[in-house]
C-alpha cells in the first residue's frame, strides 16, 4: 500500500478524498473504505459529516453497525459506548464516568461536505486549514451538470491514466467516440507543478461524432486540457467558441485495486442541457463501461503477473507524469517543476 | 494457531471437545474439524464412535469419504485401505499382509459419545484418564432440557466472553431480554481456578420481560452465576427459589474464526416444560441470532485490521480472565488461582 | 511451482504442451493457462496457431481481450498495439515507426497444430527441433477413435499416477469397471527411460464385465502396456488377439492443482466402432468422473494438510517413478534409466 506501481489503492498522507455522495449520508451511519482503511460516516447534530475509524475501541465491533443517539454522538452496537465527532468517548453503559483515557476513543478523520459531496482528510486529528477540490461551474446558471458515480476495479494511477489518455479512445472506444478515420496533427504541452500536471493541446479539430455536431455544429478548432490533481482527480476541458465541456473525476481508492469513481459534467452548449443531457449520457456511459471493463482486465493481468511492466512512448503524455506525482507523495514530497516543450503527435 | 488474541480457533492439548451431535454420526463416516484439524468419524462395530485425522496415509485422500466396513474398519474410498478406531491399517487390497508399519497407519484421536455429545480428546493417541464435561441434570426427570446446535463466526475468546458478558445484553438485546429501564447495582465476586473462572453476582432483581415473568411471577432476588470451563465450556446459572436455569454451552472451534456452538438449557420452573419451550425459544433464539451477528462482524473486523485491540473497564469481568486461561492453557499451564474481592457493578 | 510434490501445475522447460482442440481456436483469440502462464492463442494469416504471453507489453492488458487484424498480427484491445506471431511490435496507432524496441515485443512461444490439438512450447522462442507426441492410429481405417476433454482438480504427479494405477480400479470403481470377484496373479515388468516409463503387466486375464465381453468375447489373456511420457502424457495400451485398445491421455498443468485433459482412446475390436462407442462411452465417463471426485478430493486434503505425505507399496508400481521423471525434468535432467526386475502382484 505504497505506491502507484503496486496496483493498491494507497492512501496518501495530508490530503482530502471524496467518500460518498452527500446524499448517501442520512440519519444512519454508513460504512466507508478509504484505501483500506474502514470508516464509520455519521452526521452530527448540527448535520455535519464525521468520519470515526470503524472499530470500537472496546470489543473492535464495526462502529457503522452502532446509530446515532440524540446528542450527536454514535453508539456502539455491542455495548453502547457513546462517541463524538472528535472520536472521545462521552458514554459507557453502565459507568458513572467514561473518562477520557486515549484506550477508550475512537480515532476521528476531519470530515465536511462540499459540491454535493462528502470528503475526508486522510489524516487523522484536529481540521486542516486546506480545502477539498472545488467542482467547477456549480454556481453558474449558465452550465447544466450531471452526475454520476459507480465502483472501478483497478489501480488508482492505471484509472487515472486512462481518464487522461487520448491514443486509447480512438481504438478502444472507436465508433463511439472519436472515429479515426482522418489523422490530425495537434501540439502538445505539459507543465507539471507540485500537486499537478496538464497536458495543453492546440490545433486538435472539434470531435467527429454526434458529440461533436452537437457541441460545435460548425467544426472549428477545439481548445483542450488534461489535468490530473492530488491526490485522486482528474480534470478534462473543451473549449469551443461559446462553449465549454468539463469532466471533473475523483477516482477513490477504495481498497486493494478498487476505486469509487465520482464524476461531475459540466457543460455550455448552444443546445439547452435538458435536450443534449439525454443524448449524450447514453453515449458517456458507453464509453465508461469499455473503460471499467478494460481497467478491470488491466488490472487483473497485472496481479497475475506479480507486477506492471509498462513500456512508454511518447504519446504516453500524463501516465509517467501522474506516477512521479503519485511516488513523490507516498514520500510526503510535492511533485518537481516541470516544463516540457512543446511536442507534436496525431490523434 | 496459537492462542486466544490471534482469533484463529485454537487446539488447546489434552482436552475433550464435542465435534458433533451423536445422532449427526451413523452408520456413514463423516467429516469434521476440530481447530483446523480435519477429523474422519465413524462408529467401529460396538457403535462407538471414533476419530482418525482425515487422510489416507497411502495418497492422502479424506477417509471420510470411505465407508465403515464390517468389520468395523473404516476403508478408505480410493484404494480400500482399512484402518481400525486406534488407526492400525488392517488391510491392503491386494498386499497379503497390510504389516504394522507406522507410515501405513492413520492417526487416532481418543472419542466417546457422553451426553448425547460425541467428544474427540485433542490429543492422539490411547484414551485418557479423564472425561468430558457433564451436562447437569439430564437425569433428573423435573427439569426439562432442550438443545441447540449452530455454527458461528467469530474467536473462541469472543464468543465466550460474549456469552458470560452481562453489560451488552441491554444494549445490543434492548427489549428482547433485559430491559434497561431500571438500574441495579449488584455485588460481583469471580473466582478463578486451575480450568475454570466464574462470576457470582448477589442482590440481581429477577430478570424483567415476560422469561422473568414466568420464571418468578412473584419478582425476587436470583443468584446468578457466570462461569467458563477449559478448554471451550460456558455455563450461566440461575437460581430463584426452586426454580433454575442452566445454560451449558460448548463453543467448538473448527477453523479460523469459526466455531461449532452445541447449547443445552435446561431448566426447571413453576410451569410445565412443554408450556414454556415454545414461548421462550423465539426469544432465545433471536438473542442468539443477535449476538452471532455481532461476533461475526467484530471477527471480521478484528481480521481486516490485523489483530485485536481492546479495551478494557471493570464492567468487563470475566474476559480477560478467560484470555489468561487460554494463553495459558495454549502454553500447557494450568490458570493462576485468583480470588477478585467483591465489586459492585450496575445492570 | 517446482516439483510434482508440491501440489502446483509446474511448467517443465523444454516440452509441448496441448492447450487446447485445434477447433476451439477459430478467428477469434482465446486465452489459456499453461501451468500458471497466461497465454494470448490465435491463428496468424496463414491460420497456424500463435501463442504469446497474455500481457501487452504497453500497458500490460490481457491480448486475448484483442482482435485478429487482416495482416495476421493480433492487435492489443486498449490502445491497438499490433503484435505478429513471434511477438515483435508491428504497429503502434498514431507513432510512425513502432520500433522494433525489446520493451515492445510480446513474449512469443513455439505453437502448432498436430492430431487436432494446438500445442505450445514450454520456453519461448523459436521453433524447436523436437515435435508434440503422435497420438496413434489416427490415420489407419480399421481404428475408430473418440477425443475427451474436461479440467480436472489436483497434481500433475496424482492424475498420472491414478491413470496408470491398477490397485485402485477393483475399489474405487468396483462394479463399473474390474469386478474383485476374482484375484489373479500377474506378473510386472517396469522400465524407465530418460523421458518415460512403463509397465508391462503379463499373465492379466481378460477384463470381466461388458467391456471385456465386447472385446474379447472368447476371453484369453491380454497384454497390457502403462506408460508416462513427459511432460504430461499416459498411455494404456490392451492387445488381445487382434483386437486393440490404445488410451492417450494428456493432463496439462493449468494453475494450482488445476490441469486441462485431453484424451484420445482409439481401439480396433471384433465390433464396428460406431455399435461399441455408444455401449461403452458412458463407463468410460462414469469412470473418469469417480476419478476426478477423488482426484479433487485428495489435492483438498494435500492442501489442508500443508503438503503430501504418501505411504507407497510394491504395488504402486509407477507412481514413485513418475515422480522421479517430473522431479529430474523440473532440474532440467533427463530421467535415469532403470530396469526393474518382474515382480508379481495381485490385481
Amino acid at each position: 500500500m505504497s505506491g502507484p506501481g503496486d496496483g493498491s489503492g494507497s492512501l496518501l498522507a495530508g490530503f482530502w478524498y471524496p467518500v460518498c455522495a452527500a446524499r448517501e449520508l442520512g440519519r444512519r451511519p454508513i460504512a466507508r473504505a478509504l484505501a483500506g482503511l474502514p470508516l464509520a460516516l455519521f452526521r452530527d447534530e448540527a448535520g455535519a459529516p464525521a468520519a470515526l475509524v470503524d472499530r470500537c475501541p472496546h470489543r473492535n465491533a464495526p462502529l457503522s453497525l452502532g446509530r446515532r443517539e440524540e446528542d450527536g454522538t454514535l453508539a456502539c452496537a455491542y455495548h453502547g459506548w457513546r462517541f463524538d465527532r472528535a472520536g472521545a468517548c462521552r458514554r459507557v453503559p453502565g459507568l458513572d464516568d467514561p473518562g477520557g483515557a486515549p484506550a477508550r476513543s475512537a480515532t476521528a478523520h476531519p470530515a465536511m461536505e462540499q459540491d454535493g459531496l462528502v470528503w475526508v482528510f486522510s489524516t487523522p486529528g484536529p481540521m486542516p486549514a486546506s480545502r477539498p477540490f472545488r467542482l467547477p461551474n456549480l454556481d453558474d446558471p449558465t452550465y447544466t451538470t450531471v452526475r454520476h458515480a459507480r465502483s472501478l476495479s483497478g489501480s488508482l494511477h492505471a484509472a487515472v491514466e486512462n481518464a487522461l489518455d487520448v491514443p486509447h479512445t480512438a481504438f478502444l472506444h472507436g465508433g463511439l467516440f472519436r472515429t479515426p478515420r482522418r489523422r490530425h496533427t495537434v501540439e502538445v504541452r505539459v507543465r507539471r507543478g507540485a500537486d499537478r500536471v496538464e497536458a495543453e493541446y492546440a490545433g486538435e479539430p472539434a470531435p467527429a461524432g454526434l458529440a461533436g455536431r452537437i457541441l460545435a455544429p460548425r467544426g472549428g478548432t477545439v481548445e483542450h486540457v488534461d489535468r490530473f490533481v492530488l491526490p485522486c482527480l482528474t480534470q478534462v476541458e473543451y473549449r469551443l467558441g461559446r462553449s465549454r465541456l468539463v469532466v471533473t473525476t475523483a477516482f477513490t481508492p477504495v481498497g486493494e485495486d478498487s476505486l469509487r469513481l465520482f464524476a461531475a459534467v459540466t457543460f455550455r452548449a448552444p443546445l439547452p442541457g435538458w435536450l443534449l443531457v439525454p443524448l449524450l449520457a447514453p453515449v458517456a456511459l458507453g464509453v465508461l463501461r469499455q473503460d471499467a471493463r478494460i481497467l478491470a482486465a488491466q488490472a487483473a493481468n497485472v496481479r497475475r503477473f506479480g507486477g506492471e511492466r509498462f513500456a512508454n512512448t511518447e504519446l504516453d503524455v500524463l501516465g509517467p507524469h501522474v506516477g512521479h506525482l503519485l511516488r513523490r507523495a507516498a514520500r510526503g514530497e510535492p511533485g518537481e517543476l516541470l516544463e516540457v516543450p512543446p511536442t507534436r503527435m496525431e490523434v
